[in-house]
């Protein structure tokens, strides 16, 4: 095992370390988030920080960093007070990376990555219709992390469209048959194996591994 | 595809409800997050919330319910300002899953599910020895969200533990080759099969596929 000193961090290139630390949190979600402002153009962009909040309310967050070509989106989301986030999946996890590149605000990434938009009454931002769980979300605060000058975006989960199957009789939505797909550091793409469900853990009781049902790539 | 409105959201059992919220989002990171009290008493708890906040300074945050069995984690943290987070791997998410039981304050969740302590010099709060990826933290800011009683505990990385073969010479750790394990939803455990690292993206370039070297189970 190496040891990496707190001194030895802030002496670090800034661009190694930057590999680095994002690798230390572990693997994240891989999501895009679709928007469009009030001249009705639209974007897509990438985030790995999509995070689940709570269910009740259905909140969901995701943190932006100002200074970043991210800026399209959070100025969308400003305007219209409403996104969508579809997770990407196996089929298309290089276009998803390439709409991290710097597209001027007249570009619409779902051209330049060649996805295909989706819409749903009453939402205006555009889905990614090869996403295979996608969701209508209602933007409902903007909280400053003033240590980093990042912000947490927190919205309220309205519509879902997912593909049926992939629903287990308690609610569970197996995303690993939807193909979707996680990332580790900056850029490194994983699909996933399952291990096993697990019951809910209790003091001296044994745990027991749930069987999935019905799913969709799993027979 | 389904189709779920807000309605039907509001409607629904919060049982089913939680299950399926949770796996909006995609795959969330594992990691185990030790900590000590003024009394000498160590407590150990898995959290699916730590997300990188930033490099630069290192960041991490993770989520908090001030109401679950994860308080003791809160004022252990409140009472030394310190502690650590491991990443769990495939030789252990059970027992890590296990940790989610509420135990008594007296009890030590190390010993509950035979997990063993590490400790360095000038960090009071325990490590996971088992764990091939940890790090200490120290405590910057509790931010309350309040939408929906949520605390958002935001730390600074300050010393890394890691297996050297396991970080490329860009600075990226391959946690694969270290058995990291992913969640979705409350309590499916997946492991990971790397799809490729992807270059840095420009518009009108081409995705490059980057190559890992010298990883330790990747050979």
């Amino acid at each position: 095992m190496t040891y990496i000193t707190r001194e030895a961090l802030l002496n670090m290139d800034s661009r190694y370390r930057a590999k680095l630390i994002n690798s230390l949190s572990g693997f994240k979600s891989v999501n895009l988030i679709g928007s469009i402002n009030d001249k009705d153009q639209t974007n897509l962009a990438i985030f790995s920080s999509v995070i689940h909040l709570g269910a009740s309310p259905a909140l969901v967050a995701f943190i932006m960093r100002p200074s970043s070509v991210e800026r399209h989106t959070l100025e969308n989301i400003q305007q219209t007070g409403q996104y969508t986030i579809n997770q990407v999946n196996t089929d298309f996890w290089q276009g998803a990376h390439q709409t991290s590149a710097r597209y001027e605000r007249h570009q619409s990434e779902f051209e330049e990555v060649a996805l295909s938009m989706q819409f749903i009454d009453n939402i205006s931002a555009p889905f990614v219709k090869e996403s295979q769980l996608k969701y209508a979300v209602a933007l409902k605060e903007i909280l400053p992390i003033t240590l980093n000058n990042t912000l947490l975006v927190i919205g309220e989960i309205t519509d879902i469209i997912c593909t049926e199957q992939a629903i287990q009789p308690d609610g569970y939505i197996d995303i690993e048959s939807l193909g979707a797909v996680t990332v580790s550091g900056l850029d490194s793409y994983h699909s996933t194996h399952r291990l096993s469900r697990l019951s809910y853990a209790k003091p001296d009781t044994s745990l027991v591994e749930l069987n999935l049902v019905g799913s969709p790539h799993l027979g």
